[in-house]
């Protein structure tokens, strides 16, 4: 398959950039300062400019999505309302202006993660953010079949402890090559309106 | 108590609004169009202004909050933005804001809805913002104690099935009496980080 993939410099991204290389399909790599294609898919301009330059594919894959950090006292409107652009209306853009774009029975796969169900102190905005992208993917995938779309929601990455431990205390981390196979389940599977919870 | 109810006209404000003033509480009550206190949510610097007039309450309860209903293929960008600012940014503000006003140990109550979990065609943008809110119920609920935060998460009212009941095929109906009961509890019960599913 031909698969676009959003983020793949990233921690995440390098995972599954080489996991579905590794399986024999062609991946377009997108990211702001680096990859195949350039582009900020946080302005949705850039991800019709994204989709006009990579032609037909099969798959979109997101690997990216950015939140502000911090205690709700300390957030402002503007952080919520970035929460939203960098994780979720970039996320849902893809699938709606990737609708009419992709493959017939195409799919997308989105990143959400565990602070969906469970929050961690500083981490409202990225709750909001994946709960928000995990109730969307369930109404999207009703409305776009055959065309299919589903969310990867991971618990911390074992390979990002020495970054986020911290904040998750007593809580499981879990592989990247796990979480690329859920990708990759998402990808060449057949479901619909999944939340791989890992 | 002295209680904020936003949207305290509306179909389900009206039935909120009755059953919290029949238990002895005083409400007051705010819309854009009527009410006590005459401000649209969707505006933070109004929510700002809201507070100001409000002086110290002991509760804030939402019954407000709307998002655009078409197919995905008929969203656009703005119309997802539109939903965040109409139901998730409006409610999480006045938590936000809420916090170093209300009392010590008072409470925030959130609308939501079934389209959280289960979606109905032309409602992702209520997927999207009903999932984003109870996430953040989650969250905040963490960071705000001993003050409480919940969500009342009901499907389709009753008494609204000739508008809408077509959207909600063979999906069971709530009366407006439980999901003021609802609102109650989470008002003068306990409890907090709680989605109460009716
Ligand atoms: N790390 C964890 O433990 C963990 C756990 C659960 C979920 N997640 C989620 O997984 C996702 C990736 O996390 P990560 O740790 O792999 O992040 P990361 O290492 O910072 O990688 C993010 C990648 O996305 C690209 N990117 C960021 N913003 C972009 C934009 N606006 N447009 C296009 N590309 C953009 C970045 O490249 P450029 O800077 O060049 O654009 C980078 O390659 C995030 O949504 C995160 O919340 C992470
Ligand atoms: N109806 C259902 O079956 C159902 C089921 C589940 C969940 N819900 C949710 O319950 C909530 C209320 O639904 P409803 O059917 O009661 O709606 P409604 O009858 O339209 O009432 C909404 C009320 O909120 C006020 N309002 C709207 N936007 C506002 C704003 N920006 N600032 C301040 N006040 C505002 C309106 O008054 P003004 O116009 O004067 O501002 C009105 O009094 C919605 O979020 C809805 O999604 C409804």
């Amino acid at each position: 398959m031909k698969i676009l993939l959003i983020g793949a410099g990233g921690t995440l991204g390098t995972s599954v950039h080489s996991t579905l290389a590794g399986r024999g399909h062609d991946v377009l790599t997108v990211g702001r300062s680096g990859g195949d294609l350039r582009h900020d898919f946080t302005d949705p301009a850039q991800i019709t400019e994204l989709y006009e330059r990579a032609g037909r594919v099969d798959a979109v894959v997101s690997a990216a999505g950015d939140v502000p950090w911090k205690p709700i006292t300390e957030m402002t409107a503007q952080d919520y309302l970035d929460a939203f652009r960098g994780k979720v209306l970039s996320q849902l853009e893809l699938v709606r202006q990737g609708v009419g774009r992709i493959a017939e029975r195409g799919s997308f796969t989105l990143i959400t993660g565990v602070l969906a169900r469970e929050p961690v102190p500083t981490g409202s905005a990225a709750s909001m953010a994946n709960g928000a992208v995990e109730a969307f993917v369930r109404a999207a995938a009703i409305e776009i079949a055959p065309q299919r779309v589903n969310a990867v929601s991971p618990t911390v990455f074992t390979e990002s402890l020495d970054d986020y431990g911290a904040f998750f205390p007593g809580m499981e981390a879990v592989d990247l090559a796990k979480v690329a196979r859920a990708f990759v389940r998402s990808v060449e599977g057949a479901q619909t309106g999944q939340v791989y919870v890992l």
